[in-house]
C-alpha cells in the first residue's frame, strides 16, 4: 500500500500543514527563505505531521492547533536534518545539494538554529505547556543522544543496548513528540495518552531499524549514497551487532573493518542478519499495532496500522 | 559603582538563579556536564538574570516563575555564545578554554543545541505563553541578524543603519527579552511592560556600542584578544562609521584594511571616533533611564538606573 493511500484520510489537514509550513519558513531576508523553502519543498513523507494529525483524530481537536503542531514537529526535524548533514558533512538531501554544501558552516548553523527557534514558536500558538515541555524534551533527548555518540567512540565495541538507546533518542523520540502531543492536544485520557506513546516509540525504533537494514540492502541509486555508509563511518547498527553475535568470523570484524570494509559490507548484507534485523522491526511495528487496540476502530485507527506495516516494508 | 554593589538588592534570587542553573545543565552524561558547569561557571556578570529579575519587582510575582526566566534568559545566552565561539573560531572564553577548541564541531553544534532545548524547557515551566513566544521571537531575531550579517558582506560600504539593526538583533533582542518577559511575569501595566522594554531596547544597544568602543580602547590583557578584533575580521562597528564620516582620510578605508591594519586601528582608537561612540551610548543610556520614569523610585529601579549607567562606564 503506498504512503499516499495511507494518509488519504488527511489529504484536507495535510494540504494545510503545506501551506503554513512555507509560511513559516518565509522572513523578509530572501537568500534565507529561499533555502529554507527548497528544504521544505524537497518534501519527505511528511510522516511527522501525518502522526500529529492522526493522533488527535480519537476526539475533535481545534484544528488551527493541530495544524501547528504538525508544522512544529516538521520545523524540528527539518532543523536536525540541517545540524546532520553539516556534521556528516553530506553533500546531498533527497537529491538536491544541502545547505552546508552551499553556505558557511556559521550560516549553516545558524540556518538551523533558526528553524528550532520557528519550531519553538510555532509550538508556542499551541497554548499548552504539557506539548511545549514535550518538545523542548525531545530537543534536549536528540542533542544528547547524538553528543553521546560523539564521544562514544571511546568504548569498543558498542552494545545493542546502546543502539536501542541511541535510535530513542535520535529518531523515536520525535515521533512520540508527535503522537503523544496530538494525544494530548485532543485530550485524550491519559491511557489513550500513553497508547499513543507506545504506538510512537516502537514505530519509531521500526523505522530506524529499517532505515539501518536499507542502508545494507537498499539499491545505492535510491539511497543517494554507497552502501553501508553508516559503517564506513565507523558506526555499529542492528544488521551489525546481528553478524557479530551470528557469524564466527565476526572475532576478526576490527580486521575486517580495517582492511577490507567493502568485503564486510557484502557479507552482512548477504547473512542471516539482514533477517534477524528485520523480523526485529517487525516485532516493533507489531507492537506499535497493537498499541492501538484500546481505540474504536475509525479510518484513522487504519490509518495508524498500515503506517506500521508499511514503515516495515517499504524499500527507500 | 560595582556591578555587585548595585545588584545587592537582588542577592538572594541571583543565589538561586545560580544553583539553578547548575541543576539545569547537570546530565546523566558526565563529560557533557563538566563542559557546561565551566561554561556557567566561568561566569560573566549575569547580566541578564539580574534584569530578568529586577523588571518583576515592581509587582509581587511568583519567585520559582521569576528564577525561571533568569535561568532561561541565561542558557539562551550560554548557547549563543557556545555557536559563537564555533563560528569565530575562538580559542578562548574568559581565559578558559572554549568549547569548540576542545571538542569537535559537531559536539559543539549540539552543545549549543542543547542548551537551547534546556532554555526551552526551563522558559515552558513559567506556564506564561506571551513570555515564551518572546523567547522564540527573540531566538529567531538573533538567528537571522547573524545569518544576515554572514551574507552581508556582499555590498560595500556597510551603513550605520544596518549596524544599528544588527546590535539590535545580536544584543538588545535577549535584554529585551529579558526585562519585557520580567514585566509581563510580574503582571506589570501594558504601559510598564512597554516602559521595560524601552528600558531593555536602549541598555541593550547601550551595551553593544560600549563593547565596540572597549574593542579598539580596552586593554589587550583585560579584552583578551587582540585591540581592534572586530575590524581585523572585517566587521565594521560604531567607531569605525563614526571615523569614515570625519576624518577625510577615510576615503582611502579600504587601502588602509588591506596595507595597514595596525596603523588604522591605532588611528580610530586615538581618533574623535571614540568620544563620538561614547556619547551615542549615553543617549542610549540615558533613553533607558528615562523609560523608567513611570515607576515609582524603589530600591530596584534605582539598580536598574545605576545599571544602565554603569554599562556606559565600564572599562571591560
Amino acid at each position: 500500500m503506498s504512503i499516499n493511500t495511507i494518509l488519504a484520510p488527511i489529504q484536507n489537514e495535510l494540504q494545510m500543514v503545506e501551506t503554513r509550513l512555507r509560511e513559516s519558513v518565509r522572513l523578509d531576508f530572501a537568500p534565507l527563505t529561499s533555502v529554507f523553502e527548497s528544504l521544505i519543498e524537497s518534501g519527505g513523507k511528511r510522516v511527522r505531521p501525518a502522526l500529529s494529525i492522526l493522533a488527535t483524530k480519537f476526539h475533535p481537536t481545534d484544528a488551527d492547533k493541530m495544524v501547528s503542531l504538525a508544522v512544529a514537529t516538521e520545523l524540528v526535524h527539518a532543523a536536525t536534518l540541517i545540524h546532520d548533514d553539516l556534521i556528516d558533512k553530506s553533500p546531498l538531501r533527497r537529491g538536491s545539494p544541502t545547505i552546508n554544501s552551499r553556505w558557511s558552516g556559521t550560516a549553516t548553523v545558524l540556518a538551523g538554529d533558526y528553524l528550532l527557534a520557528r519550531a519553538a514558536d510555532v509550538a508556542a500558538n499551541i497554548d499548552n505547556f504539557r506539548v511545549m515541555k514535550i518538545f523542548a524534551r525531545t530537543l534536549m533527548a536528540i542533542c544528547e543522544g547524538e553528543i553521546r555518540q560523539d564521544f562514544g567512540g571511546a568504548h569498543w565495541p558498542p552494545n545493542r543496548d546502546e543502539y536501542y538507546r541511541h535510535i530513542e533518542s535520535k529518531t523515536a523520540s520525535l515521533l512520540i513528540a508527535c503522537t503523544e502531543g496530538g494525544a494530548i492536544l485532543s485530550d485524550g485520557t491519559e491511557a489513550e495518552i500513553a497508547a499513543l506513546r507506545a504506538y510512537g516509540y516502537n514505530l519509531g525504533m521500526a523505522f530506524q531499524v529499517v532505515d539501518d537494514i536499507l542502508d545494507f540492502t537498499a539499491d545505492e541509486n535510491k539511497l543517494g549514497k554507497p552502501v553501508g555508509s553508516d559503517l564506513r563511518q565507523g558506526t555499529f547498527t542492528l544488521p551489525v551487532f546481528y553478524f557479530i553475535e551470528q557469524d564466527t568470523r565476526a572475532a576478526r570484524i576490527t580486521d575486517f573493518l580495517s582492511e577490507d570494509i567493502e568485503q564486510l559490507i557484502h557479507e552482512i548484507r548477504t547473512s542471516p542478519a539482514i533477517d534477524a534485523s528485520k523480523a526485529e522491526a517487525r516485532r516493533f511495528a507489531q507492537a506499535a499495532q497493537d498499541a492501538l487496540k484500546i481505540f474504536p476502530d475509525t479510518l484513522y485507527r487504519r490509518a495508524l496500522s498500515e503506517l506500521a506495516a508499511y514503515v516495515v516494508e517499504r524499500t527507500n
